[in-house]
């Protein structure tokens, strides 16, 4: 059984706190926060505002914003313990020295109040010590089949990636809508087209996906798209990502 | 019995002939296509490469690219019929004026060999008379349960928003995965948080569902991006979409 202190209590730590809690290999035995959380969340999990009131675990895994994670990470007053963060974008060496280093990443887009299936999550994890990363790795599984050891280096240019795959596809979501908004039209129109254009990458690569008058080079509907649209950001990212997919197709 | 011509054999074509072939409601009877296509796929329904060859049905749908429908439907010899094509960026008036104009339009990205389920396929109408509204109507419901009635004008702002989030997405997949195999990273990493990032629309809006350093104006994090970002054009896109999403939540 993998002892855990979840320290943060945040979008990330709920989700994670409510797959352990569904494993036989895992027990969180405390959570931290700085306030105080509704304790019916937790039923047999501690909980503790006090920071050095933190209980004796296998794994202390910090779930708190990037930048505090080195501040938090300073506080603690154990050593040679395994701490971990949970964070993409953060170098394991952020940590303190004085504890033993890890990261716990899973690789998905958490929402409040939306579960999560973690069996297909990426879980990212990094350690020094071959003991730890192997306890890492027991950890993992006991939530997910994809446990995969990622490097710091690496694991910053996931996050680059996922920062296009997630953040700016959301954000082409909403300006779909917006569109549609200003015409009267339902955004239902466009959520099977969406979730068709996820699925596809089961069967195809994006790149042979790829279809639309960039990728035909169908000038004439590239120009009306351009008069069509009002909003002068919308057309910069209409050009930019038409010249992107033309460059990517040229010599096909 | 709504009886149909196909005229064109591409994509939707074949998708549609597979989708009525199951429907009660309708009978396709007639495919035309300039070159000859394995019969295989056709059994009951007849096949022409003679535009002069067609014979007499309900319905006409013209399914060739954008540029030849003008063309195609100035060549039909009869008068009088129902003519309708299936692009979202034709306006119907470059239909033919001989015949009854119509527009039956399946919102949909379609992939050679993936079938895809028709149901939940918006289906876009037009048409000028009352009885090919109709007529339009119950062939759209024959195959799908989203059928609407949607003018050219609106439908080609449709087909605007439609290329963001397909054609603009696709492209993001492909540019995550350019990143990941750079650095000897599985695109499969990503796929979790692809799907999860579309079916979130089902609970969120995408407003709603929006995350990530350019949300949380977080610097650090996209300065540390834009370095580790080697291809010029990533870093335009970037910035770009960064700038936006700021734009877009400054105020919250």
């Amino acid at each position: 059984m993998i002892s855990v202190v979840l320290i943060g209590y945040g979008n990330v730590a709920a989700h994670l706190l409510r797959a352990f809690s569904k494993s036989d290999a895992v027990t969180v035995k405390q959570v931290f926060n700085r306030t105080k959380i509704s304790t019916k969340t937790f039923e047999n999990v501690d909980f503790t505002n006090a920071i050095h009131d933190l209980v004796e675990a296998d794994c202390y895994i910090i779930c708190v914003s990037d930048d505090a994670i080195p501040l938090v990470a300073d506080q603690l007053r154990f050593k040679n313990r395994l701490v971990v963060h949970t964070s993409g974008a953060v170098s394991m060496e952020k940590l303190s020295a004085k504890n033993r280093k890890g990261v716990f990443y899973p690789l998905q887009s958490f929402s409040k109040d939306k579960p999560v299936d973690f069996k297909t999550i990426p879980i990212c994890i990094e350690a020094v010590a071959d003991a730890d990363i192997q306890l890492l790795h027991r950890l993992g599984k006991s939530i997910s089949e994809e446990v995969y050891e990622i490097a710091s280096d690496s694991r910053e240019k996931l996050h680059v990636a996922a920062v296009f795959v997630n953040n700016f596809v959301n954000y082409l979501y909403s300006l779909g809508k917006e569109i549609l908004e200003a015409h009267n039209l339902p955004f239902a129109l466009l959520k099977p087209l969406i979730n068709e254009t996820a699925h596809k990458l089961t069967f195809l690569e994006p790149y042979e996906a790829q279809t639309g008058p960039a990728k035909r080079n169908d000038q004439k509907t590239i120009q009306k798209h351009l008069e069509l649209l009002n909003n002068p950001e919308h057309k910069e990212i209409y050009k930019l990502l038409t010249q992107a997919i033309q460059n990517q197709h040229r010599n096909t």
